[in-house]
């Protein structure tokens, strides 16, 4: 873990810079009526879930470049996600893949208390075959055509429940990879059938207290059509299933140059947002660093989310999935919780009552204006000050970088080699 | 109109090759166990209708550039329109656009009557201003932020069914153009219960034995939002507002690489279908001649149908929606009823037991070779003696070249100049 | 025009929360090793041109909604960009479209002299037909079929180079509108063979001291090719031209998802990049205000630009170029300078050293964290104070609103009504 | 391997249907003056490349689903390869893959004789890392910031020519997996100047009588940008290489919506098309069966190429490359065979001059039909009887099952477990 010591080395080389900028920044938003420790207060309480997975180096069909200290199980991972989440204070709690960080619960549980950690929702995993699984999920899962193989991965799911409740978890992802390859493979309302219900098996064995979240995604690894493949089938899918069932938005799951804040607000409205993944993208389901590449189409995201903060019922889950190629995930991990962080203070600092009279008078051009003013605001001072009194670092990064973690690990974890993607 | 005469003369000259095709595709259909006289009656009762619009020439924001004998009125546009049937026995309806069309009812049904043809379903307009009108749709219709704009909105709708009740249509069609070109603009949900409170009272309006179609579109003429963006959407419409209402898909209103198939088929599944605006397109809403840029979309769309044939209540509207921009529009329309009419024949050759037994099966390259074994048919000789039997011409366009139509309306229609588009 | 006295009065309010503003922002640079002044001077020293078409209301093929005071006729368009000159003191110069802004040269010079202003790039117009034009263009122009039509479009093109010398411009911009709406339609290499002929014959009109600039876009209003689709064929024309032949890149004109500040670094690689047309796009070449849609993309362009300068030869054109269909063109032409600025402002402040360490280091989250500083600064007060300090105003949009001008225009230029666009 | 007498057998079955299609197509295309055999001769000369790593059961990042006898090594891929030859006669050659491929020349050479094989391009791969590899290509190969990473991967390329030296190959193709996952994680021009140097290396080891094709592709394992995006990169570089050097098109490697027949025209024009990966594709590189999405493209592909027949120095490879996660590999290159021949049958027949007499006289309509007339003839035909006539089976597939091939393969090589893809 981070020294302590380190974390206050590295603060009190930058903190009178920090205070500098936070106190023109607090001036600045009080001309504009904003009480910027209100602000660092909302930031302050915000976390974002972690995926389990995430800590480790990603890979793609092609290849996958292993980095040096990679995590060899679940407690390694808690280790490194407690990393994280000590230098910045957002990332409070971690997301579990079934069956890849299978173990005790109590070991599990005294792990994740030791590291300031609590465990967010449970993912499911029918999209590979695991060693001496009775039936393949290689032409679906949940909605295979024999009926064996989808009591199987309903089966699953229901364990996956079953650990998440002894872990204290609340919720079920579910994201499949089911689809088909050729048209006429399939008949999309026959596999749909089969998939509801299956789905509702799985509703059906849900604690009052959980959620479900199915997660639609258009392409990847079914390459024609997959089961739930946009917002509109995920809808019908929560309707389907009932009040605990809800849609998971992953940022990079749509069709090209889709309004994804546009999604976002219609599942608000019609009371079926379960929650997110985030991440980012140019391509398809790119998973690259969240806010790398479109950080205003984050911002907007945000926008909807705090245009809704206070709505009956309104509880999305956050939590960052991304793959790490070419970057130490923890400093990947640690710079999008921030992203996130940041684009939620910027939506926080929209005049949202100009912003509705901009919009009710028909002036584009400053409803525009008054949304940007709030993105094109450098909220960093107020993301910093509340790391830091939080007991986290002003600048992750670099302290993350003096503890010297990853050599620290890399000594103990032993070298994994690179090696071929799925295609080989 | 086009004279019997040269219809048999132009036929006489084909008559004996297309006895010979039709006679060898037969025997190959009756090795596979299809009678192909059953195609062709199938196809013989088979009807798209046709735009009132299409058979002007149409245009880009940036120019029209007419051609000879532009219909002058509706009356004109009726003729083109008979023309159209006569030749193809393809088109028996016309569907009209309400204020474009605007002429006395007995009128209209008298000219329609005497050309053997009916109207389908009225289309509103409250994407353009009319002349006089008292509240601009620059900033909405049925979703404005003002009540005033909606209610005229609402209105013209409900004229729109007045309208066509004397005509005999059963069906109105909505598609607007309201949206918004800013992040910021409009706030999604008002605009969209704005916009689901107005067509309430269309609704309202509503015949009992008639329907109503909303129509969802990604983009244009708004550029960062529209408020019917989807399917996703248009699913929450069509089930707002009640059992008389349906989603119509526009094969050219979607995201790049979405599968329009699967949407058809979801919306079968849910009750939803309402019908179709044939077009084909490469990069958006390019309203190009019906197959000319992906037979192989048109025939998966039509495999849906014809898989859902005789499903209680399924019943979808086909209409013709394109823009002719380099063509003879009467001979693009004839091209495009003939090319959804081909997808239809291909996807009843299809053997459904044989693909069903596949699809159970997981033998995807035999499925997707069954499916694609009705598609490399050539299906010509049935549609074009499916014509000739009708009365209709084996080869429309020829037959059309043949009768001079074109030249005879040019010297009655004045020539209209051309002229810059939406940006001049 | 807009009185000095109304600038100062509204800069008077501003000026001391400006001031803050920018201290406060110049310890924070000076912190990172910038001078903020010297920043300053670079933003006050760039300016961006104004295309003459782009100060009226804009369009779409479904309906165009004109504003209160549109411009007549090409002097009060240049009265417009005079107002948006004096306000934000960074578009000094126009770009006129022939045959629209066809005027006395010396009446042109003496209104632009008296506003301040000079002539940008020349704009040929082969998109449209005009009156008494004996050959169409509805099939093509520059590389259409038939060589009269050709050879008046290249007349036409060597005309605006004529009007363009006695007006001071330096540079001609060609975009046309030929391509194809069929498969087949053209033969694409004797139709690029054909355009290139024409186009050479342009080039050898062209003065020593002028440049040529082609224009690619991929779609609209041809739409299943076009010629110029891309920066590729883009590229072998300036190559096959010559030296005074270069790209012209239209953010807005490419296929979805393109890596776009990547093209402009190739054709500055390889000498061949003229300059740009600003806007934003989230669809396809949808002419929205610059900056508005995805302004990191924005700033990522102005990265190659910032990278780029000092490179021998390397002088871009810089222009707008949107269609402002839902606000005032002049407040939606002044904020869009002002984005452009902004990103190179933000360009700018980017360490450049650090950066090519990263780089050369392999440190992917370090680089793209080192970029993302410039972007994520808030540098208005530098663009402001640039304004100010040149004559401008601090907020051009809230200056404008207060001087009244447009209601004083609308008073003297006739009412324009509403209509359809080229559907109609 | 596949016995002749099953051959024979299943052809017997099918023989007199094939005769009467074969003669009723004979009929209607004489009426259109169109020799049946001449089209027969020139699909009976035609091959398409085998891909070694074809034959293997392809895979996700998510997940590989090997089938029943999945081949050992080069040995057994040959095997396979050499079944698809003998049952289509469409496939003479075999692509090698290096390291994955490596044996002994003489080995090689003995097998591909006994099986009527050879050998068609070299690949070289510098997208994943070998066990001792002194140098990770984590980070690039070509283009890598270290000169010792570049110059392995250059010795690596030199290496795959001088094995294709001994057996007999004739050319290098070079598709690297270099790009940036991050905005400024790479400066491009700098990656891509040190990819140009490295390829010169390379292009300077090519014995005189070799092509070296570069492969272009917009995304995928890089994810914000890759060093050869698209054919504008790809053309500089065969520019900038030399005469020995062209570009490969693989036609799932484009930006959505992007016209590739017209990309293959222009580099056909400017003499730099160096040949293909065949495949189709919906939404990326998604590597499914060579028209299964999209046969009209495939087809408007081949129309470029037969129109290209007989130009000087015109002589484009052609290879299958395709991944096939859910079906047998040799079932799926068997069709995917017999698709490319059957889409360069159908441009066979198009009526080039009417075609060109169309397109002259700008009648689109007709044009259009033209060319669609030569893809909806059914030319199934035709293909079964070259197939028959060469020794090949009328139903590759329905006779490959009946041979049992598979299950004898996988009673000798040793069954293999699923798993993960590179995410895991």
């Amino acid at each position: 873990m981070i020294d302590k010591s380190i974390i206050e080395a590295e603060n009190a080389k930058r903190a009178a810079a920090l205070r500098a900028d936070y106190d023109a920044l607090g001036e600045n938003l009080a001309r504009r009526g904003i009480d910027i420790a209100a602000v660092k207060a909302k930031v302050a309480s915000y976390g974002v879930a972690v995926p389990s997975w995430g800590v480790g180096t990603g890979g793609t069909r092609f290849a996958r470049f292993p980095g040096a200290g990679e995590p060899r199980h679940i407690f390694d991972k808690l280790e490194d996600c407690g990393v994280i989440q000590s230098l910045t204070r957002a990332t409070p709690a971690v997301s579990l893949h079934i069956p890849w960080d299978k173990a005790p619960a109590a070991d599990l549980l005294a792990k994740a208390a030791q590291l300031g950690l609590r465990f967010d929702a449970m993912n499911s995993n029918t999209f590979q075959d695991q060693p001496d699984q009775p039936h393949s999920y290689k032409f679906g899962s949940l909605s295979h055509a024999d009926r064996a193989t989808r009591a199987q991965a309903v089966e699953h799911n229901i364990e996956c429940i079953e650990i998440g409740r002894a872990l204290g978890s609340k919720a079920l992802t579910v994201w499949i990879g089911d689809g088909s390859n050729f048209p006429g493979q399939t008949d999309f309302t026959r596999q749909f059938e089969r998939y509801l219900e299956s789905m509702k098996q799985v509703y059906a064995a849900l604690p009052d207290d959980w959620r479900i979240f199915s997660e639609h995604k258009m392409f990847e690894p079914a390459f024609y059509s997959t089961v739930v493949q946009d917002w509109g089938t995920n809808y019908l899918i929560a309707k389907e299933l009932g009040d605990k069932a809800f849609c998971l938005v992953d940022l990079g799951h749509h069709a090209p140059n889709v309004n994804i804040e546009m999604i976002v607000a219609r599942l608000i409205q019609f009371g079926k947002l379960g929650g997110f993944h985030f991440n980012d993208s140019k391509y398809g389901d790119d998973d690259l660093d969240t806010g790398s590449i479109d950080p205003y189409r984050l911002f907007l995201v945000f926008n909807e989310l705090v245009g809704a903060e206070g709505k009956a019922g309104f509880s999305p889950a956050h939590m960052l999935d991304q793959s790490h190629n070419v970057t130490d995930p923890i400093e990947s991990l640690m710079v999008s919780a921030t992203e996130v962080q940041r684009a939620y203070a910027q939506a926080l600092l929209v005049d949202r009552k100009a912003l509705a009279a901009c919009q009710d008078g028909n002036d584009a051009l400053m409803a525009t204006t008054t949304l940007k003013h709030g993105f094109r605001t450098d909220v960093e001072p107020v993301l910093a000050m509340a790391r830091m009194e939080a007991g986290g670092a002003i600048d992750p990064v670099a302290t993350y970088r003096a503890s010297g973690y990853r050599a620290k690990v890399a000594a103990v974890r032993p070298r994994v080699t690179g090696g071929g993607g799925g295609i080989v």
